[in-house]
């Protein structure tokens, strides 16, 4: 028999999940679940108010896996400032880490190789701040149907060059629907080693009938969840798996109550 | 000046972009337009029958850039003999190429590396056949959005390995909608070299609204197309672009005459 205790300290919900909840909804029902780690989106964070989210977060001894979500790197100057909020944000409510979504495209450009640049120089522009606050971050390589106009870092070697390249302070949050597809995954997440932050799960569906918000429910698609798991373990991981499920026309229509069970079900079957 | 008579020599279309013409009214519409390289899929080459589509082309002078598509390896033992019959095929309407779309995962297989083995093993044995034929297997690796359902061959990278593996008589057919987002392209596509077969174009809209249907005309997305056919050119490769669109909701639905004309407007003006 598997220790279910133990099982569930290693469970985190991300609360794009929970789509229709505030956070204070959100970390109460996980509670009731006995689930001590959340991974809160930071307009989840804005509603409730920064100091007010980090003594709700106390109070209900919630562990935070990581904000989601800083970056955007290519889509000009006002990136800046708001980068450096969320690094406070992180500190604030004692984040694990920033996760770090690349952006795109530049406006009107094609450039792609030029994008790759000013995300690498916007990161490394950011991490000194980030190390002063005491606040890991977090580059979350984006699935490449996002290349253009999410996130131009598409695969763990990128995410591996820039971790080489900008040094101490950042690493990399996995998320299995981004990566799975990935040839080279096992020998990156190998190369990734002490760098991996964060590990998201979710499942990709056959068919998938939309970009961005038709990501399943762990063990209703096609990835081999348990083996990306024994990878980033293997390189030294042991942190949450945390679900991270955007699903406009199933999961976030669902009770909220029900959907955080079949995440603890799934979690204990699947992941 | 650009010397038209010369850039429609390099220009080819797919019949995926002429969706609703029959072989002989595809051939007939880009007569009049002055293009003189098609390449058939294979279903339209059926409805006609292999022997008059041959004889379509040639009283046409119609050069064919690549037979679409067989492969499907991961999709159990019938897919052997119907390979053989598209190499076949492809011999009978002196094809260029024959394109080989993988196939995904094995069914209810999340094994990625598997069906990759497969592919690998099925594209070895169906080389002596194509070789003794004298039509050469060009590999065409998918977006990754296509992993699990239509093919495990994702990147250049890939594709390069195979033909590395499998020696004379494979290649590759290159998309630039499936392979744009790649890093590693540049480099991949100096390694493929005298290897490249097959150079399709078309473009990647924001938003995509669809996975498989919602394909862009050159000019109309994000993809520096010119940029890769710099690239394609200095490997070696002097073949057309061919264009290959799939659109359900606006390409697919507008005056084929139309259709051409832009083709022709955007190759020149794009490609």
């Amino acid at each position: 028999m598997r220790d279910l205790a133990r099982d569930l300290s290693l469970l985190s919900i991300n609360t794009a999940t929970l789509k229709t909840l505030t956070l204070r909804q959100a970390v109460e029902t996980l509670s009731r679940h006995g689930i001590r780690t959340i991974a809160p989106w930071r307009d989840r964070l804005a509603e409730c108010g920064v100091k007010d989210a980090a003594r709700l977060l106390a109070d209900h001894g919630m562990a935070v896996s990581g904000l989601i979500r800083a970056g955007m790197f290519t889509s000009g100057d006002a990136a800046r400032d708001d980068n450096r909020r969320a690094v406070d944000e992180a500190a604030a409510i004692n984040a694990r880490c920033l996760v770090l979504v690349a952006g795109g495209l530049a406006p009107q450009s094609r450039d792609l190789a030029a994008a790759r640049g000013i995300v690498r120089d916007g990161m490394g522009a950011l991490l000194p701040y980030a190390r002063q606050a005491g606040i890991a971050l977090a580059i979350e390589p984006l699935h490449p149907m996002y290349a253009a106009d999410r996130a131009c870092i598409n695969t763990m070697a990128q995410a591996n060059d820039l971790c080489d390249s900008l040094g101490t302070g950042l690493g990399i949050a996995i998320d299995v629907y981004h990566t799975w597809w990935d040839p080279d995954l096992k020998a990156q997440i190998a190369r990734a080693g002490g760098k991996i932050l964060a590990y998201h799960v979710n499942d990709w569906l056959v068919p998938t009938t939309d970009l961005l918000l038709d990501r399943g429910m762990m063990g209703d698609g096609v990835i081999d969840i348990r083996r990306i798991r024994a990878w980033v373990e293997d390189a030294g991981y042991a942190g949450p798996c945390e679900v991270e499920i955007f699903s406009a026309a199933n999961w976030w229509k669902r009770d909220p109550d029900e959907v955080v069970r079949i995440c603890i079900e799934r979690f204990q079957s699947c992941c």
